[in-house]
């Protein structure tokens, strides 16, 4: 399974759509044969909707569980609408406790009912354990799946007790060492074992520095400590130390993509669960809001400009170029929120050097803006042949961009406070105060001292 | 180390930036013999530039390399500028050669040269080799500790050289089996060789079916493979499967948020190297080039409502109105274009289903326009009682929000095809249009039927 990038053979998304467009269902019966439940996920989610279900009717059931947990969550819902509770449960009755967790919200009632019925008491208990925390925690990212021992022990009982064992969970790379309440004392790496004299006790070998998290740790800070002491497993303690799960990287490098899509996303009033092929009408839905929030700010700015109707009346050459103010400023304001944003999130920005940001913030724009204003007076004067224009339009625009960069950095400070995210909410507020300081002051100072 | 996000306690950010103030260089070095140096290395990203340097000064000698790793690169420059040579030497030569060769392309050639001089020819060797693929390969990813062994012998005989060989390579959590000519012919998880009869030989349990990369795959394909498969390490090989090193997953997470942070900064014309606290002049000088592009953008803007000048001075209203057809428009093609960038990086839209989008996105842009575009004309009419006024900046929003979803799609995917990044030009190019289009639809229209 080399990934070659082998220019000479079709991808399989486009072998896919090719045999869909044929109506070859042979072909694409033995295509999907020969994929990994991820690679069936990703074709799914490049085929239009309703070529997305003839695919889907001919995923082999064995691995149809599989494939919904790779699924992004509104292709998800389409697959799990169209098939019957039956066939549902028979998917998901495939997959782990921890999996099938992950899946419980997006199923119908009728389906979590049966498959709670199917399942034993041990299983119940473990989903009721895995559904009692939040998704976005590490109690809800973690899985019950590991080993633990018991420090006292040599490593040769571990080495017998793992070998009588079979298999060990996925992804291990150490496994976690508990007192006799189950609290976590230490980590023995496979690679510590595999290197150390059997005769030695583990207690000897342990690391006992572990890097834990407790179970309502939020995910982003989890993902912070896994790329930071680059983590392959972690274990998740309750208040008093004691062992509940470990999470996984893979979980954690889903947790890092899909933080890295929302805060692209956000930007223009999109989520993760937006898909490309979803049907014309929800999509029209989804993003109407976002449009009906920024004709709101719109139409303050018409409002704004709608006070200078008389000096606009006396001298046109401001409608002309008073876009300029208002642009030149989001775009300052623009790149301070998202530098802002970002210093939060990575927790470079707090509140001990937030008054050095916004210093810098204001000389930056402070700067920009004087640069960038002498070029716009410069081709303003000449174009309406007016002195007075130029100096008008470029105290304007330092004026605007010296409120963009304050804005660009008080904004998210205030919205983080407030628990609003940022990244959504952030560009639509910069862009009306820069919008309306833009007009307001290029309309304003013309209204007293040229018309 | 427990994440416990402990409220009582002040974040060790805080703490170090309230020691600056007070001067306590004690506190400063009591605080950071204790910490790792990734958590070193995210104090000196948030502290101011004049006093990182005092803080550099206090990090431990033997840890400065790993600190210089583990920084960003607006970070490390300041900090390799503000040391000497020798100690610039004396802080890299702690590296593995695989970190060296991270580092390289950062220091100063007489540095460069000094390490060369330095090192073994062996390790001398290894740098080359490193140093022979670009950074964002397969090849530029790898590292070249690990354990190969071969297939016919029996799990007792890799046990017995894995614990004579001592440690084993971070994060190793498979064995690759070669043959005779060093070529891959599998991998034996960790897990495996724990759970197995010692009897059996390497062939009879080793995994065949091994996800590898080409040195030349790009990282972005690495990182893709890495989260489908859920890997923890991968085996680099060359074109005849003879294999060359491995690749980590904590690596491929940096790789991944990277390319998530550049695609959020893109937008607004910053890179990942622009240190929040960089000098006012640096980051003055790389967000001017940005604001240059855009104010090319308004002037042309400008420029199309300068030929309207007549037009504007018969009617101010337009004036009034005309920033909220540009502004719609801009924002539903915003939408459009950032789900496009997204469905062309994760490889869901390809040349095969870029029709569907197309006529799909065109659906809803115009929809979308007949929703917004009869509110705007309500308002429109009664605001300057003028029932042909509404119609015209509804016509033109409609026809201003379709050319949006026609450019949101177009031109990430001809962006991409040119090899430009749709993420940095394609925000900069769709303004211009959809300003450009919006000012023309709707002043030329009233210019035709109104004024």
């Amino acid at each position: 399974m080399s990934q070659d990038n082998n220019k000479g053979n079709a991808d399989p998304l486009s072998e896919l759509l090719e045999a869909l467009k044929q109506g070859s269902l042979g072909d694409i019966r033995h295509l999907l044969a020969d994929l990994h439940p991820a690679d069936i996920a990703h074709l799914l989610e490049g085929t239009p909707l309703d070529q997305r279900l003839v695919t889907w009717e001919l995923v082999q059931a064995p691995i149809r569980g599989e494939v919904l947990l790779e699924v992004s969550e509104g292709v998800r819902d389409d697959l799990i609408e169209a098939m019957d509770s039956h066939a549902v449960v028979d998917a998901v009755r495939q997959l782990d406790t921890d999996e099938i967790a992950d899946l419980l919200p997006d199923l119908p009632d009728e389906v979590v009912a049966e498959i709670l019925f199917t399942l034993d008491r041990e299983d119940r208990q473990r989903l009721d354990t895995v559904l009692s925390y939040p998704e976005d925690t590490a109690g809800g990212l973690m899985n019950l799946d590991m080993v633990t021992v018991r420090d006292s022990v040599s490593l040769e009982v571990v080495l017998r007790y793992l070998r009588r064992r079979g298999d060990l969970p996925e992804s291990t790379d150490k496994i976690f060492i508990v007192d006799w309440n189950n609290r976590l004392v230490g980590s023995l790496q496979l690679t510590t074992l595999l290197g150390s004299d059997v005769k030695k006790r583990v207690h000897d070998v342990m690391n006992q520095d572990v890097v834990s998290f407790q179970s309502m740790t939020p995910d982003r800070d989890v993902a912070a400590a896994f790329e930071r002491y680059n983590l392959i497993t972690a274990p998740v303690v309750d208040v008093e130390n004691r062992i509940l799960g470990r999470i996984t990287v893979d979980d954690v490098v889903d947790v890092i993509r899909e933080h890295g899509d929302q805060a692209v996303l956000a930007r223009a009033g999109l989520s993760v669960d937006d898909d490309i092929f979803a049907s014309v009408s929800e999509s029209t839905r989804n993003r109407a809001l976002w449009l009906g929030v920024n004709l709101i700010t719109a139409f303050i700015a018409s409002w704004v400009i709608g006070h200078f109707e008389t000096t606009l009346s006396k001298m046109v050459a401001l409608a002309v170029l008073m876009p300029i103010v208002a642009s030149m400023g989001g775009n300052a304001g623009t790149q301070t929120l998202t530098l802002t944003i970002r210093g939060l999130a990575l927790g470079t920005i707090t509140g001990a050097n937030a008054p050095k940001v916004i210093k810098k913030e204001l000389m930056i724009g402070g700067l920009n803006g004087i640069i960038w204003a002498l070029v716009v007076a410069l081709v303003a004067t000449f174009w309406f042949d007016d002195i007075l224009l130029g100096v008008i339009i470029a105290v304007a625009m330092i004026l605007n961009m010296i409120t963009a960069a304050l804005a660009g950095v008080l904004l998210p400070i205030m919205l983080n406070r407030l628990g609003i995210d940022p990244a959504l909410a952030g560009t639509v507020a910069l862009t009306t105060i820069t919008d309306v300081i833009g007009f307001l002051s290029f309309l304003g100072l013309a209204a007293v001292f040229l018309v």
